[in-house]
Order: C-alpha cells, then sequence, then structure tokens
C-alpha cells in the first residue's frame, strides 16, 4: 500500500498544500442572507447582463477565478491546472469558461460534491509533485439547474418542504506548494452510496448516508476524534438532510451535534423561503471560499472537516425509475500543517 | 516549478505506473468491426438484456471494470480508486455503476477525452504514492447518446457525412504502481481550445484544433521527435478531423501521416456506413484497452502516443448558439519504464 496511505480511503499530505486566495460571487438571494459580507461580488441581476442564464453562470465562474487570481497577484500564466465542474450537462459552464484561460484543465463531474472532490484531487496532484498552483472552481445557478433538472420557472410549480434551493454562486480556491496556510492535510475519498431513496425533492435524505459513510470512514482511517476538529461543515444538507445525518451518526456512536454545521442551512436565512435550504455546486463552494476561510484565517476555527455531498441522480435516471445515488468527499483543512 | 513538471503542460513520471490489465465489451455492430478479435465481449443486442439502453451502457461499465480485474486476478477491495465518466447527463453510467463497487470514486467530464484524462490523474495520483492500484473506466453506447445529443432514432433523421458514429462499448486499464509495463511515462494535460466551429455534426473539425495543440505542446515539453514514436493514435477524430489536424501540424512543420492512426477510423470498416468514423468516450477506450495494448505488448508498436480528444458541446450550448469547444490530453504508453 502506497505510503501516503492512511486506512482504506484516506491520504495524509507529506507537504500539505495551502489554500493561499479565494474568489466568490453570488446572486442576489444568496447576497441577502446572513453571510452577504463575505463574498467578494453579490450580482443584483441573475442574468449577469448576459442573453441567457447559462451564459451568466459561465461568467461568474470566470469572475471567481478571476477574483481568486487578483488576490494573489497571480497571473492565469502561473496556474498550472485548472480543475472545475458544475451541474448543467457535459458541465458547459466549466468548459465555456475555461475558454477564456490558456491553461490545462480537467473537468469534473461529482454534483454538489465537486468542490471537494476538486480540492482532493488538486492537493494530490500538488504534494505529488506534478503542479505548483491549481485554481478549483464550481458553480450552480438556481434558474439553469431549475429548467434542466425540474420544470420550466415560468411554470411556477410548487415546491415541496423538503426541496431545496439551488445556490447561484462559484468559488474558487487557488491551491498552493508554497504557502502559510490554511492547509489541506487529509482527504478522505468517497464511495457511491445508494440506500433505495427516490424522491428527486428530497436529497438531503438520499446524500445522508454517503455523508454518514465517509465521515465514519476519515475518524476510522484517521484515528482522529471530535476533538480533533472545531468544526464539521457538509456542503448541502440541510435541515432535512442535517438531522437524518446526525441520527445515522448517533446510531453508530458519534454525536457531532455541538461541532456541525452545513453550508446549506448557513447561506440562507429561514425568511428567505429556501425550504430545507441552500444546494448545488456553488454552495459549499461559495460558503468554503467566502464566509468559512476567514474564520479559518482568523482562527475562529483552527481545524475544519469540510465534506461536500452530491446526489448523483438525472432527470433521465429519476423517469427510467432508478433511485438517488449519493456521494461525498471530506476535505482536512486547518491552520497547522 | 515541480520537479516532475517538463515544458508548460506535461509530467514526467518518477515511477511509470503499469497498465497490468484492461476490460472491454462492444456492442454488436462494434464487433462486426475490423478490431472484433480484440475485445473481451461483444454484445448480440444493444440491450444487454436491460429495460433501456442507459441500464445497458451502465451494465457494460460494470463488466468492463470487473473483466480488468478478473484478468489481474484482483478484488475491487485492491482498488485504491475507480475513476470514470461517460457522455450521459450527469455521467449517469458511471455514477450508477460505481454504486456496484464498494471504493472511492472519482467522477469525470471530459466527452471523448475522458478516458486519456482519467488516464493522465491515475498516473499521478499513483505516482504521487497515493495509490497502488486504479481502475479507469470510461463508455458510450450509440442508442442513448444519439437520443440525448440529436434527434429520438424512431425519427430516422439523414445524418451528413460529416457525422461520426457514437461507439457502443466500454473500456477499462487498471493501472499499478507495480508492474512490468506497459507503462504511462507522460502525460500532457490539454486547455480549452475554440476556433469557433458550430457545426455539431462535424466534431472532428471542432476537436482537431485541440489535438494539434496538445501534440505540439507534447513535442515542445519533452523535446522527443517523430522519430521517439512508433503510433500516435487520437480518440475519434475519424476522417473529417483526421485530415484537418494533419494538415495544422503540416503548417507547424510536422507530418505525422506515416505514425498516425485514428480510433475511430481503426474501429469500423468503410462499409459499416459510419460516415466519417466512430466517437464517443468508449470509442478511444475499447480501442486502447483492446487492439492497442494487445500491440503494444507483443511488441509492434513499444511507443505511443495516445490522443483523446473531447467536443465539449451540449444541445443547450448549441440552441444557444455556441461554438465548440475542445480538448486534448496525451497520454505516452511505452513498454520501456
Amino acid at each position: 500500500m502506497a505510503i501516503k496511505k492512511v486506512g482504506s480511503q484516506t491520504v495524509k499530505f507529506a507537504n500539505p498544500p495551502s489554500i493561499i486566495s479565494s474568489g466568490t460571487i453570488v446572486g442576489p438571494k444568496e447576497g441577502q442572507g446572513p453571510l452577504k459580507d463575505y463574498f467578494d461580488m453579490i450580482l443584483t441581476d441573475d442574468t449577469y447582463g448576459e442573453k441567457s442564464w447559462e451564459k451568466a453562470e459561465c461568467k461568474m465562474f470566470q469572475d471567481s477565478v478571476n477574483l481568486a487570481l487578483k488576490k494573489a497577484s497571480l497571473n492565469i500564466s502561473d496556474i498550472d491546472y485548472l480543475i472545475g465542474g458544475d451541474l448543467l450537462n457535459q458541465i458547459i459552464t466549466s468548459s465555456f469558461a475555461a475558454r477564456q484561460f490558456n491553461v490545462p484543465t480537467f473537468g469534473l463531474y461529482g454534483a454538489c460534491s465537486t468542490m471537494a472532490e476538486g480540492l482532493s484531487i488538486a492537493s494530490m496532484l500538488i504534494d505529488g509533485g506534478f503542479a505548483d498552483h491549481i485554481v478549483v472552481t464550481t458553480s450552480s445557478h438556481f434558474s439553469t439547474a431549475e429548467r434542466q433538472y425540474r420544470f420550466p420557472l415560468e411554470q411556477g410549480v410548487q415546491r415541496p418542504f423538503t426541496s431545496q434551493w439551488t445556490v447561484t454562486g462559484s468559488g474558487s480556491s487557488l491551491l498552493s506548494s508554497n504557502g502559510t496556510g490554511p492547509y489541506i492535510t487529509h482527504v478522505t475519498t468517497g464511495k457511491v452510496v445508494d440506500l433505495g431513496m427516490k424522491d428527486a425533492n428530497n436529497m438531503g435524505a438520499a446524500m445522508a448516508p454517503a455523508a454518514a459513510d465517509t465521515i465514519l470512514t476519515h475518524f476510522n482511517d484517521t484515528g482522529f476524534t471530535i476533538d480533533d476538529y472545531d468544526l464539521i461543515i457538509t456542503g448541502d444538507m440541510a435541515r432535512v438532510g442535517k438531522s437524518i445525518l446526525m441520527e445515522l451518526l448517533r446510531k453508530e456512536g458519534m454525536n457531532i451535534e455541538n461541532k456541525y454545521k452545513d453550508c446549506g442551512i448557513e447561506i440562507y436565512d429561514e425568511s428567505q423561503d429556501v425550504h430545507s435550504g441552500g444546494s448545488g455546486a456553488g454552495c459549499s463552494a461559495v460558503v468554503l471560499n467566502g464566509w468559512l476561510l476567514q474564520q479559518i484565517k482568523s482562527g475562529i476555527y483552527n481545524r475544519v472537516l469540510f465534506i461536500a455531498t452530491g446526489a448523483l441522480l438525472s432527470p433521465t435516471s429519476t423517469q427510467q425509475g432508478e433511485s438517488i445515488p449519493g456521494i461525498a468527499h471530506a476535505v482536512t483543512i486547518s491552520n497547522y500543517a
């Protein structure tokens, strides 16, 4: 077994990469939420002056990359790889955004787990000696997701209370082999888990078993205890998924309640009528790269387990009666290397 | 700059991983083509006994993984990561197939470039010390792709002569840190290139500039010459793309004609009425893991540059008047480490 492997699904970095800068841009609704002061840019119009929501999402993706580069005083030519993904069919947001950047590009699809998937692969590429600088970017957009996955917005379909609200936003992390933290010290890569949930309006429930599996594996692989972390934060379990996840972990003897938050709950106020909470590949990306990294840098949380979760369904799989597989990837972000 | 980086876009492995086994399964049409003797399994019915083509593609993906494992006398528990992708929205083939495997999974989307993207990331993870065994798998299916990207098959739309035929097939490569070759010695990661082609029925033309860019960069980064290779093989340029690619390279002073093949041309006979040739994420996967690896092992080709190319369009991007970005990733496969 390779020397950097810890347990069955976790790797520990010999020279942990640093997140040296980040960029975030969000839509108007996210810009009215409790984390509004932590985002770099807030759109006043979710078309962002473009002719389609898809083009607007693409522009947001580009801007979040550029914001991260600017804050680090780097140019795109300093970047070894751009690693990104989004929720649209054929990840057109990422691919069309990457046209503007003259840089080697890896496209990912992990649904809402993509930010953690990208951070995992990027960290391995840097620690492995293949790159000094990598930008990891994901995005989502309420209006592009809604019409692709569900119904035309004009139809005004009523949303059940278990449903989540896709975050309009894009977040980028700029990772470097040479930095002073926050460091990515461990990653635990998830398996695809499917317990048979079929309700596409209740993705928190579909993703909770995958999140529980990855969290339990992470602690088992590393030997860490809850006390080793100041915060355990999932990507977009939202309220329904959060309680199921806590219950699943409790059954395994693990109580995370006092240290647990979810990006999909943090990003909106309950008054914003988002039902269970936020979701989308952009949700964990903007919360991590906006609010969370600033909390880590200021020492409020010194060591965080960031777990992004994905529901791997498609409208076609749902129409064919399939259940919803979930996946979760965990990344340890710490002020200590 | 990291020590393993060679030039701007290429990495050279310190301990090149080996492709220790492979698995291939193809549909009836591919099983009548010139490479039929090199595939592990040939379906007589492209539904593979399933209720939908999507479920059939998923079963093919699983089978190709299992075939590769079996030939290496390994179990899925010996595998550190499954890395895969396909052409379907939200890569449901890969995600639903991965449910059956209890293994950490990374989902990719690189359209028809995904096999080379997966081999690139897998090789970096192994050489970086994070894994000993990784399976890389991609798939495509004529009938799932046709109805998703183009028209219902029942409609019987006439295909222009520049169009390509999506290969029904899945191919897996099993990479190991400990093998005796064929080795992956170098990878050159492509940039997204878009010269403004808008014809979704002529993807070879859309992908040729990306292929040319990656090939030129590979030779520039490594200092290799054409003489260092016995074969240069692209994934699915097909006939139209092949001539454009050769012309683009000729303009840059590079003549690859005597050493150049394309998987999309090799897989079908001209009499099979596939117009420009084969395409799809499964095309390069089954040709590499079927015919090509056997040619390398038998010493017919000792050193091969394998370039898989992807057209990063979606029906939505085409409807919105966008052009077609392309990407190409190159992998050096050699009998010498």
